[in-house]
């Protein structure tokens, strides 16, 4: 069977299903892992913190296209997707190894444009570059490896697993601002300067939410994500991983005025399906998410509720609780 | 300027002086690091043992075709590789992350055999398999990511930087005998059955010398790495590292009979320059590589001598010590 049969999710499962029947309990490496495939990062225990390890990849023509995102930037965006991982299990990252593939005629100075952009993020964030490999190859591709660490406890985790039934929704910041920036570029549309700035930079210079991943842990969270793939498909993983349903009121869902401005409607379904918005999605009791909102400055606004009923399905809902079917938005991983 | 006009090293050394520019010894990271960019692994301290970090990749076309190995052979392949540096460290390894670019058109029993040769040897290691990517690309791309572990004290590690004049140069078990199995694959020629055999196992299914590697350092040896580019190439590198020049003699080098019996004189051109041998190559007094030599049970050869002349140069020579210039051996690397 062809890999665009059987669908990407559906390949990986039958690879975490081949790792996990060779696990091996007598070795010290299986003995210490806490979480393997299957979440944000994988977590196993150091000596006296837990470790996280991470990787994703950015190929040309399939996660970005030169036409869209600078060097400098794509440096910048490569290291944020893989913190935005750490931010997601309420870590904090500690060295990154870089993998890239070049074909020949690349420019060097293109190459250390790259370096600086991610750099200037990794320098933010405490984050040492301390290898990595360069390859020939055809097409540009570029693969991060980044190492962090939590607290002791195992508890000291946000994991995909740990939602329950009564817990609300949250998420941070806008979602869809980085989906209207990449229709923006994509269909080279023009929007006034403010507006085709903060588009742009939430496409091109996402920040990862490190800071609002700490806080979540230690204000009592187990459960949360970040939004990569846009909020109905990761909310979907959420609600698999934890045996969980979920109903997200279309209404509450914060957009960002620019996005708004420029795309009316489609702002909503850009939010909803968009993707690499690399805000945090989380779940949890009122009196937890109130202590949240009291301890981080960026915005945080719950969205819906996790429910015991129609189990590993997001239901989207209007305000009078009826239930939307979402329309075509232009985004394959629409398909939750 | 094009990558093709600077090379791969020079790029790699543009890159790492502009890390090293970033190094900021106030953050944690950067604190707790204890080799960045340049070795056969980046090295941190962890709580008590120093933690190893290695990415590596294949990319086909390039590091393989798939006309000559099959895709549980490139699973086992592309983490031995990377437990080789692992090795090359005097580490152990621990967990290991999987980020595969794949066409849409790519099998998916193809993809679970890789992972079986993968995983095959990740359970004779102790190597757990923790996490990955899956992305779609025009080429297959590997890039396997290992962390491992070493003794806590900064001492008990191999580097390719401590190399002193007097110190013997020796290497475990055959070399150019992957080279040979390539040659052999690429070209399509035919030997006997057993010859076939040696040599393509050697390309295809090399096996990182990791016991090697640990008794090395727990016998004293302080400087080492292992032979991906051929050993001259290599010990350049560590010539460079260490600021001591090398003699290496010809007739020294250990080949294996049947690479010998298939190509005659050509064997120790594939010694020289041949790749993916994955043996390790170590400098030391006298007396440190004869325990080394009671204490592993795979063959140990001294092939030269690490000199205080020609700094970062390789000079080969024949019985009588007249130097040789090495001939073209059909290996790009041959330009060390």
């Amino acid at each position: 069977m062809k890999i665009s049969e059987l669908g990407q999710f559906g390949l990986i499962d039958a690879v975490a299903k081949l790792v996990e029947s060779a696990r091996d309990d007598r070795a010290d490496s299986w003995k210490n892992l806490v979480i393997g495939i299957g979440d944000d990062c994988a977590v196993w225990r150091g000596d006296t913190t837990n470790q996280l390890g991470k990787v994703d990849s950015q190929v040309q023509g399939v996660h970005f296209d030169l036409d869209t995102i600078s060097w400098e930037e794509l440096g910048w965006k490569s290291l944020a997707v893989e913190l935005s991982d750490v931010a997601a299990m309420g870590g904090r990252p500690s060295y990154a190894l870089v993998s890239l593939g070049l074909p020949d005629s690349s420019q060097v100075e293109d190459v250390l444009s790259f370096y600086r952009g991610m750099l200037s993020l990794a320098a933010k964030t405490g984050t040492a570059i301390v290898g990595g490999h360069i390859s020939a190859s055809s097409i540009v591709y570029i693969n991060v490896f980044v190492v962090g660490r939590t607290g002791r406890s195992n508890d000291i985790l946000l994991t995909r697993s740990s939602a329950q039934a009564g817990d609300k929704i949250a998420v941070t910041g806008h979602l869809g601002t980085a989906a209207a920036g990449l229709e923006m570029l994509t269909r080279k549309l023009k929007f006034d300067a403010r507006t085709s700035r903060v588009l742009r930079q939430a496409f091109v210079h996402p920040c990862p939410r490190l800071t609002e991943g700490l806080a979540l842990v230690e204000n009592g969270v187990k459960n949360g994500m970040d939004i990569s793939d846009g909020l109905l498909s990761d909310l979907k993983h959420i609600c698999r991983s934890s045996g969980v349903g979920a109903i997200v009121e279309s209404d509450l869902i914060p957009l960002c005025p620019e996005a708004k401005r420029a795309f009316g409607e489609r702002a909503i379904g850009f939010a909803l399906s968009g993707g690499e918005d690399y805000e945090l999605l989380f779940t949890a009791g009122d009196e937890v998410i109130r202590r949240v909102k009291d301890s981080i400055s960026c915005q945080v606004t719950i969205v819906g509720e996790v429910v015991s009923d129609h189990i590993g399905e997001v239901v989207l809902v209007d305000r009078e609780g009826k239930s939307i079917k979402p329309g075509r938005t232009g985004w394959d991983h629409f398909r939750v």
